[in-house]
């Protein structure tokens, strides 16, 4: 059996690490391969402190890749942007066709990405959505694209910024103590949003209470866990109910 | 850590082996507890044959009784009976107390019952309602039965007849291809319903078949693979996403 | 083949007559027999003007049942009182085996009966949730009521008073127009609601007009249509797309 | 046109200073009558501590309405207790009707309440069912209780503990930010669940931030806002969109 | 604190007459600046009289451009035409922009539009999204447009045909008893639809009742009511829960 | 009264053989007309033993074209090609436009087509979008396309490979017994899709034993009864409740 490989597409340079820097890390340090695929840097409708400061487009775009670059290094994540543009991010055969050849080339076991509804930012379900189509185009052999098609990797959606209006229904747990503190390192690679960096620690605590209560009677759960809250799109195939 | 203690709760005698006789047998054969608890023997709504030949209320409690006692047998678990009738089954404090009994005793890691829905028979939901409730009242220390509170174990919902108009969307889909056979026996302990061993063995393929779409791409399933379908109705908790 | 038989459950005394008459007198002027079962008067509920001028209980009862007994006369059905009481109206086994008989007396081939929710009438969900469990108990050999088990009759749902709220979108629009003079009629034999006379006929040309947008290229409308609308319950067994 | 009265309904004596004391704060220091009305003390299901303890039922019970009581003090408020029994809170129309007779006597013009569904505490959504029941009983004038009936009151549903696994998905978001020393000073009268001081001052932060967040241009906020969120479960009735 | 500003973004010329005409009736009585923006005149769809009359494309954008800034002026408002065309009405980035545009001129406190869901007209739900979409981007200062980056107007969706239908469950009704008058001269000036001016009427005296029964004991509600009903789309935020 | 016309509408070649087969040969039966409209081949998306032997897309494509033809004659219907491209399947105003001409050309009274949600594969919902669209559109009087404006056909979503993952519901069941050896025979038509043919006689002889428990008492259903499985997106009208 080949080990995992996690791919994670976001619509923006910053979404995995608020939402998904602790799955990232998890599988970075089970030594799996890990590749963040940005669409966009963000450039315009998250980055407004840096328009407010008088930045340019181009200079804008540099600072986002930089800070999500240097993020994801710090997860042991490879990261790839395809500058797609944003606010709006559009949907397009030609875009998606390039995430397929991403799909081809990485061959994901599991992929992240945001939740198909978002009354807060259309970029996120339009991401999702080309991250989902790809998956399919990606699987088939008469799809025109470099490399063998792939088997069906399981979907994972991470947590949106106002969960109970996007639908969000959380049915996966993820405990991700040991990582925490490397998560909160890569958040404060992106120093433009630093209030940010105590309200995801919060929603880690948060999550790692309800992670408790939702645990079974056998997990030997630790003090002070901390998690993510994650949507699986597929059903679970499984060889024990546990 | 403990090992896995297994408890399913049905309506009726038998539903326990057309639904989830496979994740019975894959439990038991990993040396785990399971105890299979039925509320009513099914004796008036699920027993037509045998009302068809003129027979007695008490003789066919009987013959429930020791069909679905061979069945468990088989399976490698325990069996207990309620007796609390069925066609309706009614939902009291007193037999929900019954069952907060139970689950102190057995101490389940996990819990199968019916789903929430079911226009077909209102006994399924009614059962599932006070399996839940009964989950709930047995963890608190505060309530008046016997043992120690317990943790809270997963519960999920085994597949009903009809499952889309019971909106049942599986999320889960178990692998029971090692011990579809023994499952199949455990069918064959229920002769009244023989057109019934042919239809969840078809269902058994059918589900298989949707495993082997939904798994991802790591997963070495084999030729003819059998399944079960479930919905998970608390958030998994988990240390990995896979 | 059977001619069908219709059975309409309702909660009060009128509610058979705002929301169900057209199929009433349709079934009827089809020779069709139709009985109307009232679990309560309304006595209580629905029944301010009464109440307002100092009636006594018993009184307000006689007075819904005459009524009551007027419009299904007029409509062409038997009716039936139950006295259950209303406001509320409670669902206990005694109560739903009550209308287990009347189902294996009258056989129904078609069910009428309240949606599954109203946020202003508890008593109607109340009456629908007991209509639909008798059903099930009717058609088992091992219920112990007088008569044969029954057939799987069809169920609809028929029109709450605020229909958005209370989750009801009609998926069977019927043409009552050959019968709207006798729903008017109908509906006259109840003069404390005078007003809604108007309203009810108001809702059945809005339904008539709905009806003609949604009819297929070959149906025959005529001007001046009249509709009431329903909720089919179980899957339409057809021989025919149409 | 009288002033507003408020009517808070909730399963055990401690919910509604977690997740309704801003609003009974700000209703009466707005000098309105506010009414808390514990169906139970939650001396089984929320009282694990004193449990542990070693304490008996009388005595627990004692504590929590000691504690209730002072919270309610400090917000303004009125309290009484049904000491209906908790774990299981069970649904009866003699506890229905005690209930209506509050709503005959308080009159309230606002109710708050447990949302409908709670898979992790089914005495929440009981208490809300019988909160709903009593509230279009107590509007009858055919209601054999003491009093007039009673107008129509908006229904709003307060936070649960997970809110995703509740369906809760808010629709008002209440800025209490005037009133939250009160809150905490509240929650500080429930020693027995000091954790719970920081988690619910926390989640108020949280709420303030999607406060601002959905607020229009127009609404003048200020810094480090505080919010309760709810779920109004009748159409709201205005004069203005605004 | 800025005055209200509302801003109405309908797929053709006619709809927000039948379905807002008495909301942007109160708020320019009010003396609020109200805006109807219309994306196609609806020339195509929704004016089959005059194609049936054998009127050429340009004359029927003409008159269907004068009726509704007849309309339009009767009620107080603005209007302006984007002629982006129907039947199919397309969503494209161009389009979305220019009205993004509009956002950043108008700078709306409120926005209705259309609800997400209509199978009758999928026009509508184009509409909507791209009302929605253009108001997040005319929120960003990075977005390319005249104009600074707007405050998060609420928005409103309308009522729909078939309301049922469009999954339209409403959450405010409006009470627009005291500009009635005015909503029926603005619909009088749309002289091929009149039989939707009766319609028209009678739902919003539906409505009308519907918000007596839904309206507060407080409320002081005269004879006659009339009423729009709306679903709001993001959480209200407020001071008090009334 | 004109007689039905019924109009299939596919994303890929092969899909109304497997899913609709018994509603098309059904209808031929009654002699009516029947056209099966292809948007693609389905070359890419749903041939992959095609690709894995090495063939060509041209090649691909006219098996694929040969296929189909020979299974439309079998069942009696009409069959044409869009060639529009598979996986994706694109949704433009130019390809929704060549549909709008058949429905002009056809004239349906009925017309089938794909449900609105498909995790597995974006083309059907992406077609029965499509569908749909043209539907109203073909209905306007304004529409610039040959033909006159059509009726309002009602529509029926066929049953999608993994129906509980797509949401789907039937809410009717067709049976298929009479014609259906026809069904098999077409499809030994498509010789690479060789393991669904058992498949999908086991799909209805599954959906026959639904349709036998659905039915009403009235109903005389033959032994071994086959069904395929529709859920109707419009309100049915009816001259009788049945």
């Amino acid at each position: 059996m080949e080990s995992n490989r996690l791919l994670v597409i976001s619509a923006h340079a910053g979404d995995f690490v608020w939402r998904a820097a602790g799955a990232i890390a998890l599988a970075a340090s089970r030594g799996e391969r890990v590749k963040v695929l940005c669409l966009s840097f963000g450039e315009r409708g998250e980055s407004a402190k840096a328009w407010r400061e008088g930045r340019q487009l181009d200079e804008i775009k540099e600072l986002r890749r930089a800070e999500a670059t240097k993020a994801a290094a710090v997860l042991g994540a490879e990261i790839a942007f395809l500058d797609a543009g944003d606010y709006p991010l559009s949907r397009t055969d030609e875009l998606t066709d390039r995430i397929v050849r991403v799909y081809r080339e990485v061959r994901p076991s599991v992929v992240l990405t945001h939740p198909l509804a978002d009354p807060y930012n259309q970029d996120h379900p339009t991401a999702a959505r080309m991250a989902l189509d790809a998956r399919v185009l990606a699987q088939a052999v008469g799809y025109d694209a470099p490399g063998d098609p792939i088997g069906a990797p399981q979907v994972y959606f991470f947590e949106p910024h106002q969960p109970e209006q996007c639908d969000f229904k959380p049915n996966v747990l993820l405990d991700i103590t040991p990582v925490f503190e490397t998560k909160r390192a890569a958040m404060e690679c992106l120093p433009a949003q630093q209030h940010m960096w105590d309200y995801y620690t919060d929603l880690a605590k948060r999550r790692g209470v309800q992670l408790q209560r939702n645990a079974g009677p056998n997990l030997g759960l630790v003090h002070d866990t901390k998690g993510e809250a994650y949507v699986r799109f597929y059903p679970q195939v499984t060889e024990v109910l546990a």
